[in-house]
């Protein structure tokens, strides 16, 4: 496969999917190559099938091994049926989360275990990971301010919970930025949203420049 | 968790089924505890629902590892919904396949790879194995015979297909039944059924002693 594969991670809060738009937007004419941006379940029948299942609101019994391995099958199918065609076509593949959003909610986050769904995730992925992951780190109590704007009441019992879990979802990206430093590259999500959409553009020509123009800077 | 747990594994044509239900009705009578048949999906909502996707005749697109992740997080909250409650109840949990079945099927049979096929299912697992297994040997032709008895057609491309497909099953589970020689416990299932059923029953009174009154012979 020629394409090059990069994915987008970060805590709800980080503002990851805006500057994935305004990135798209600014990167598309300087490229010789296609590109295509996409996030599970990503259109497909059987992963938006699966994905009713997890949001049914009436399934308040699952089990939350059961809903991991019901987001691995989705991802599983996703990349069968978008990510690798799309790798084989030789385009830029930009995903919004993928493996590591699984290893820190539900292996941290849950505490599933974080070792576990990523070996579990391989076997979902057999084994393709991003060529580039840009990571949006924030705090996070400043990720869960920025979720909760709507919200004026006092913190209470169900925020303090909220709170640590936000807390060890975000311990575990950093591990695995930690872990992974040629794969995955952190950008500081606190900045103006002009600074992190430029830091974001820079990583991506820098690693990437056999996709960009000359002339394309 | 105090009951005992036992799974049925082999082919199907070789019996399992029908088998299971005779010892039932002779080994209920003799019980000191409960017994429970079960197997997957099990009949929970969420179970049934991975089922109707698994099995939906317009998912023709769906990959093999999508499956198999699928039955795994569909044998999950059969776990957590059926099998592990029965246990915690003490009971005696007789189960028609497991996951020996996903490592024969599509470990080898569908060649995704038996190891990796094993390990996924240890997360959905979360590492319960059952005490005891039976297994169902017939060579594969016989047992492809006794699925195919109303085909009189001479054999086809498919059906060889089909008996290399069963063959690499078998060998599967003959390979597990030599690594766990402790939990997985060989029926020659070419006998009579009689001598089948009383085979089974003779090793699960004898592994499971304290599960049943001592008049029980």
């Amino acid at each position: 496969m020629t394409g090059k594969f990069i994915s987008f991670e970060g805590p709800d809060g980080a503002g990851k999917t805006t500057a994935l738009n305004t990135i798209v937007a600014d990167l598309k004419p300087q490229l010789k190559k296609q590109l295509i941006v996409t996030r599970e379940p990503g259109g497909n029948r059987i992963s938006e099938a699966i994905r009713d299942i997890i949001l049914d609101r009436q399934n308040t019994e699952m089990d939350d091994r059961t809903e991991a391995l019901l987001y691995a099958a989705a991802r599983r199918q996703h990349i069968v049926e978008t990510i690798e065609p799309a790798l084989k076509a030789n385009k830029l593949v930009l995903c919004d989360r993928y493996i590591d959003s699984s290893v820190a909610y539900q292996g941290a986050g849950r505490e599933i275990g974080e070792q576990e769904v990523y070996q579990m995730n391989l076997f979902a992925t057999a084994g393709l990971l991003p060529d580039l992951t840009i990571y949006f780190d924030v705090p996070s109590e400043i990720g869960l301010q920025r979720i909760m704007t709507h919200r004026t009441d006092e913190i209470n019992r169900l925020d303090v919970e909220q709170l640590s879990f936000h807390k060890r979802v975000r311990a575990s990206y950093l591990k695995l930025a930690k872990e992974n430093p040629k794969r995955i590259k952190l950008v500081d999500a606190t900045q103006s949203k002009g600074k992190v959409v430029s830091d974001v553009e820079t990583i991506i020509r820098k690693t990437n420049s056999e996709f960009f123009n000359e002339s394309g800077e």
